[in-house]
């Protein structure tokens, strides 16, 4: 049980550091900028889930987050400066993939805390978007929570699918391999598609004021 | 008691909702880009000041919150969808409002959990601020604590206001409602008037440097 | 022992609140946005430290702090109104003298909350780095972090240096020093002479995406 816990820890962990350290080349950081902008990523949703829980912050005994963290940030810096490009969306990828990990995992951290299941689902969304918010808001750029795109309503539709598996009597890692994958389904669809779900925007160009 | 603690965290809770609706709108965000920025302005100051604290985070164990921050996003998009100006200053005022309550209330919570009245009053004042800056950040904008108008200046005095009259041994409510009231008036003249507190103001043509 | 801890914490504190004044400044803000700018970049990492150390939040039973924090804003203002310049690069030797006190002490604090030694260099890199870092979102400019100059790498030598002669059975008080020196020397080496870390620069140009 706990085994698996942990591999998809570090898998969110290490896809979550990939994304911060492709947004720090993006944004042209040099030196351990890049260091700080993986670590954040990665580690920055899960620390703010466990600070809330007040539960033993997930990295404070446990020092294999931080090789996780090292070894993709590395692999990373390497790839990128042997290959001329990298495509277009590869960020937006490894953060649904990060995203995946990181909601099913947090949401399921939260029911063993004993919230109830829609405070579960909400920070299992913290945990897998308030690092990429810190990531985008040190980088300067709108957070990609806001770049339409379902981005916070894939990761709750990911933990309603979860708890409801689990509420159907499913065990516990099938539904959340079956969370992840509807989630990952759900968010690349919509990077895809582009689909969003417009609230204000009919009215906006008839609008005086900004 | 405790009753009317609840009903005036959620009154704050669903003010400062509907602030961070009318932020979203003036981004033009769409989507649940609003649900974040309404739940973060919310529950952001809050939040913080319950992990100072120690104390369990408000909404860990209460749904009720969650119900209030959704009722007031999904009213105020309705009210936005279906008219066609919201008067220049809305989001002002119900930024004040919410900040007189969760000023005092957190000013409130602080004093039960022993701290010094400076302390208190410090706390109170993160927990009226801080929501409002996290949403500021994400939008991009130069938080409004910063935009002059003795933005701070009133959570420190309605906390003053507040913690005095306990202290003259006026009984708790009627002395939360005085605080209340007198940040409300001294933040609404402060927009009214533009009052500032220049500090640095009258050198800077002079310098050289920016 | 305790007292020097102590003195050390009002030290740095003091030394990042003139830093937070400073930047208060150059980004003319009026009022009291200067002691919200000051507080934040003195107590914001040792804040999170705290936090995440699950220990109590190191001003929350102290006002010391804040008499540190209002004397040295209130006299860096005095200081700046009646002078009409201040070298250029009186922020940054303000910051990196905050920065050794705060990585050392944060360093020493995890350690003695009793985490590994990588943990505890992180942690006081944290302490270090993130007050200056809210500072910089707060202000709307590239974190001082990112803007090379071996940020982050001056902090993790100046923990290395301290955890490492602790490790040779060297004194906790000159170990401290020796770390608090050896930080401020490389810091103040890398901003003259502009040192960095190139990571991703060489293929900058010939890359087809930003």
């Amino acid at each position: 049980m706990e085994s698996y816990f942990h591999w998809f820890d570090l898998l969110g962990i290490a896809v979550f550091a990939i994304s911060g350290t492709l947004a720090a080349w993006r944004n042209q950081m040099d030196g351990f900028g890049v260091i700080v902008l993986a670590s954040v990523t990665a580690i920055g949703g899960g620390t703010l889930r466990d600070l809330i829980l007040n539960a033993p912050v997930i990295w404070i005994n446990n020092n294999s987050y931080f090789y996780a963290i090292f070894i993709a940030a590395i692999g990373t810096i390497l790839l990128v400066r042997n290959r001329l490009t990298i495509p277009h969306n590869t960020l937006q990828f490894f953060d649904a993939l990060g995203l995946a990990f990181f909601v099913i995992m947090g949401t399921q951290k939260a029911l063993d805390y004993g919230t109830s299941t829609m405070v579960a689902i909400l920070l299992g969304t913290m945990s897998g978007v308030c690092g990429g918010m810190i990531r985008d808001v040190l980088c300067r750029e709108v957070p990609m929570v806001f770049r339409g795109e379902l981005y916070a309503v894939t990761c709750i539709f990911g933990g309603v699918v979860y708890t409801g598996l689990l509420a159907l009597g499913v065990s516990q890692l099938p539904a959340m391999l079956a969370g992840m994958v509807a989630l990952l389904l759900l968010r690349l669809a919509a990077i895809k598609w582009q689909l969003t779900i417009p609230v204000f925007s009919k009215h906006h160009n008839e609008l005086n004021e900004p």
